[in-house]
């Protein structure tokens, strides 16, 4: 991070093609609400016919959630330096409720905007921030309750439905849409997601849309435990590593791969400005820990913190328009000392700072004791809460242990302090439990938080496993996703090693992806099968760059493909790599089929009319599991 | 495959030190067993001092299992062209009830003795075959039943508990055994695996011991619901790649990272002699599917095989020491109809050979009409089922289907003959399955079949991530593998695209031990826990070599962490990469904790006592978050 003014402005201007270039097969659409501004983002992806012999059969276009932003849209001209173009901003001045500043109203924001220090690192486009005008509540809880259904809740139940309706009415999709009975577990999903049933779930404390006033680049989405399960990946400098331009890239990276929000833990310099960045260019929800940057304001003297300073930190970020904060407001004196014995202790950061605060002044966690103030802080911008658990396992030693269920009810005591104020929360979980003792974690954050959305770390399934936790975690994830967590936050390969690089931000979505796309089956989520049938489809037809464009990650599935079979035409050959031309069991089923079929079989009549004379000419038909290439 | 008598010589004699050399911080150890010939293979961690101020607390050394054989063990000279030293001949030989052959008595292994084409392919140093004498059985399950304790049963008994018995004299132990009481959903986990305990397990079907009497360089293993969950890789040559050198190196490559068995799947040619060279070199279990090696004999031509010509591959095969057979015996034609509406039809390569046999001669499956017979050769040599399941879903959705589970009923038939022979056996099982009907598979094989040990693919629990299908279905695994299943077959990235590499074969496996493992903690099996523990205390403590070394991949794990870190000291640095030197949780929860305990503050006696006081002094005392360093 030093001085980079021109190297900056030409490396940031635009995105790297290798980051931002199209998905094979795959063309961005919009999807209209009830008025032309509610334009939803999705991802078509366009499959080949079936060939069958003589016939052809056509195969319907696949649509899936497409969290990329305008970053994969070839109609959007992307520039760095302007940010994303709006999508909020009528919705918000429409409603007539907010007032804009004439500058920033934290100490901080102020001295920050007027340094000229920071002139080649500050976003050009700096807006005035936006708050709720004296006496008005500008939450979406606070509209859901109210009955109002907001721009922002139509456009995330057509996102969550991604054209099912559409599906169900086309006979074409008729096959697709066959999907086994989930298994809930106490969610209660409906059939087809309404505009109406958003604003109930989100008034109901069920669901959070994070939107601050001051983020109108976001392309809104939903976390509760009756839509999809959500992923969240974390970039964030730390005072060893990165720059500025590598977490905007980070940032864009994630949403290409599946990320629905964001976290931006940096701790290192010039956080304030690194932040206004991502704001201005992230189409996703983005989050932070705002003690990190209080703590790096008092040079890392945990117990210099004051709640005057904190309060300034708070008011600076939501001013800048983050949409979450994880705040660690149930980490109290008392409970402290219950992980004097745990194996490892406190391993959450933020939880680790309060505990050293709370011993050094002997008094009660500030953020708990200013709890209302804070509340009053969020609902004026509508920053959502994360309840920060301070007090997570760091071992599968310490889960569900007296220290990690002390806090989760105290964080049930927030949620209601928080929801009178019709503040939106969610509630973070753990971190690293064994297999068997997950569901707990789920049953008792819903009991004691009231159906609050849960947030998970994971969790890490075992602790044996650095450089694969995020398949440790992946484990605990797809698991705690179906019994009910709504988000799921990412693990990368190295976890517990060291900072992550792209290849490991990749490999950190991917698995999650996996992992709440495994819960969305296990919960039956409507539609979310569709995908699945049209990839295995492909794959037994042998459409090669179908089975490609539809997986989760088009770019590495050819890869692998052609590592073994590079040559162009063996994408269309009817065998693959594992068997070779002459054995292939997906080609002996197809012509188990058609033999079938030209007898007239059906699985119903079974196989015994007129069979064994029509065996005989088949054999001597000279019929052979393999053909001559 | 061309001619590469001297190279192959080269090549093969030793295996590269980068697939033998010893984990870093490991030893080989061998506990002897209540005879000196009983000497069993475990790796041995030794661990760094905690050192805490001035104190220094000695960490005790951990056990792990180990499969890698011989190959590890530095007393042991590697010579590939001789084999493995056995471990079983003097046991075979003095039970008196088997008798050495003068040749193989399968016409196939007679003609390939005799073919001087392959002189120069061929292992050296065959033996001559050994059988039952006739009137004798000579299986594990037949000893078991007369109450026999086996070496073989002994040798599993002590594997199983890692030096369990001796943690628990060893006070110094006291906290590593801290453990979770686990779920085991039905499972019978003895406190300690005793030999009695293996005996009974093995007599009533519920384990298996692979363990023919013509492998004796195996370390006997045991698969079993009560006993730790296994894990089986795959290698195999196909026609379009792969080397007799190479296999063997694969076969060395899976034992370094921990499958328990292999299964040899090779369809190209010289899978005889490759399979010789595997066995001779083998320290785990090998399995095949000998339906691949019959149609290879009738040139790919499924209606062309015949009873005696599947015959004389079993024969040819369990005379050279395979442990374990798939075969597809419940694919009845009765069946193959039921996959006419499937979305992915039959993709088991053994089911698809048997559903078009059946097709082709309406005539009922030979492997199930002649099961009898096959019991009676698999007999013989102690040759143990692994009951396939040619009809399991290809795809989410013919997951649990009439198909898949007609077969299974079928197999539990085929168990109960088999068991009359006193023949083991395990149960095949899927594939893909959505994650809320993996239980279900698991409790209707364990209904059906008798409790005889469960062995899946996966399952994967998504159809939508080819290149990570090992982690699709490592999801599966660990539920799978908590569930009840005894064997989880690994999976790796290449899956349904191409042929593994080694880094594959790596990836799958450890996600497969991460699965098995996650399963292990979630049963509750006694111990499983001690290695968690120890990793979790030396990654509390900063102890970055132990952290690496008590890993389930050391060297990815020191790799991942010197990419941020590459320094040597900061592996004793009290910080990591995540956070930087000025800002580490970790760091602060010792704090923490040196400071708790200053105060004389206990978990139990909360911090109540003259804390205030204290807290003003630790303020005026400069206390700070960060130390520079």
């Amino acid at each position: 991070m030093s001085a980079i003014p021109q190297d900056f402005v030409r490396k940031t201007a635009q995105v790297s093609e290798a980051i931002t270039r199209p998905f094979p097969g795959s063309r961005k659409i919009h999807v209209t609400g009830s008025r032309p501004d509610i334009r939803v983002p999705m991802r078509e992806i366009t499959l080949a016919p079936t060939r069958m012999g003589e016939g052809v059969e056509h195969n319907p276009p696949v649509t899936v959630y497409d969290t990329s932003g305008p970053y994969s849209d070839p109609e959007v001209k992307i520039n760095l330096l302007q940010g994303l173009p709006s999508v909020r901003g009528a919705w918000i001045e429409a409603r007539g409720d907010t007032e804009v500043l004439s500058g920033p109203s934290s100490r901080y924001g102020q001295a920050r905007a007027e340094d000229p220090e920071l002139a080649h690192l500050r976003f050009a486009h700096i807006r005035a921030p936006r708050r709720a005008r004296s006496g008005h509540n500008i939450t979406q809880m606070h509209y859901a309750r109210r009955g109002i259904v907001t721009p922002e809740m139509e456009f995330v139940a057509i996102r969550e439905n991604c054209r099912l309706r559409e599906m169900r009415e086309d006979p074409r999709y008729a096959a697709l849409l066959r999907q086994h009975p989930g298994q809930p577990l106490g969610a209660n999903i409906p059939d087809l997601i309404t505009p109406e049933f958003v604003r109930d779930e989100v008034a109901a404390g069920r669901a959070v849309i994070p939107a601050n006033i001051n983020h109108p680049e976001l392309e809104p989405m939903i976390i509760g435990r009756n839509f999809r399960v959500k992923i969240n990946t974390n970039i964030g400098n730390s005072s060893l590593t990165s720059s500025i331009e590598e977490e905007v890239e980070k940032l864009v990276w994630s949403c290409r791969w599946g990320g629905d929000t964001l976290m931006d833990l940096s701790t290192g310099k010039h956080i304030h400005e690194t932040r206004e960045w991502v704001l201005r260019n992230s189409p996703v929800p983005i989050g932070t820990v705002p003690i990190y940057q209080a703590l790096e304001k008092v040079d890392g003297k945990a117990e210099a913190l004051t709640w005057e300073l904190f309060r300034d930190t708070l008011i600076e970020q939501a001013e800048q328009g983050v949409d979450y904060f994880t705040i660690h407001a149930g980490v109290l004196l008392r409970y402290v000392p219950l992980t004097a014995n745990r194996l490892t202790g406190i391993v959450s950061r933020g939880g680790s700072i309060m505990a050293k605060w709370c011993l050094a002044h002997h008094q009660e966690n500030f953020l708990y004791t200013h709890f209302r103030e804070i509340c009053e802080i969020m609902q004026a911008y509508d920053v959502a809460f994360s309840l920060g658990d301070g007090l997570r396992p760091g071992s599968l030693a310490d889960a569900n242990d007296a220290a990690q269920f002390a806090e989760l009810e105290t964080l049930g005591e927030l949620t209601q302090v928080a929801w009178e104020h019709d503040v939106q929360v969610m509630i973070e979980g753990p971190g690293h439990v064994p297999l068997h003792k997950v569901k707990e974690n789920v049953d008792k954050e819903l009991l004691d938080c009231f159906e609050a959305p849960f947030y998970t770390l994971g969790p890490l399934v075992t602790d044996i496993a650095p450089a694969y936790d995020h398949i440790t975690s992946g484990i605990g994830a797809a698991n705690i996703g179906w019994y009910g967590t709504a988000m799921l936050c990412y693990v990368t390969p190295k976890e517990h090693l060291g900072l992550p690089n792209k290849a490991d931000v990749r490999d950190g979505i991917i698995t999650y992806r996996i992992a709440a796309h495994a819960a969305d089956l296990a919960k039956g989520f409507p539609g979310a099968q569709v995908r699945d049938n049209a990839l295995s489809k492909a794959r037994f037809e042998f459409r090669w760059e179908d089975q490609f464009n539809l997986s989760l990650d088009p770019e590495r599935a050819r890869e692998f493909h052609d590592e073994t079979l590079p040559k162009e035409a063996h994408k269309v050959a009817h065998f693959c790599s594992m068997c070779g031309p002459h054995f292939c069991s997906m080609k002996i089923t197809q012509d188990v089929r058609e033999y079938a079929a030209r007898q007239g079989v059906s699985a119903e009549e079974g196989l015994d009319q007129g069979m064994r004379e029509k065996a005989r000419e088949f054999v001597k038909g000279g019929a052979r599991v393999y053909r001559e290439v």
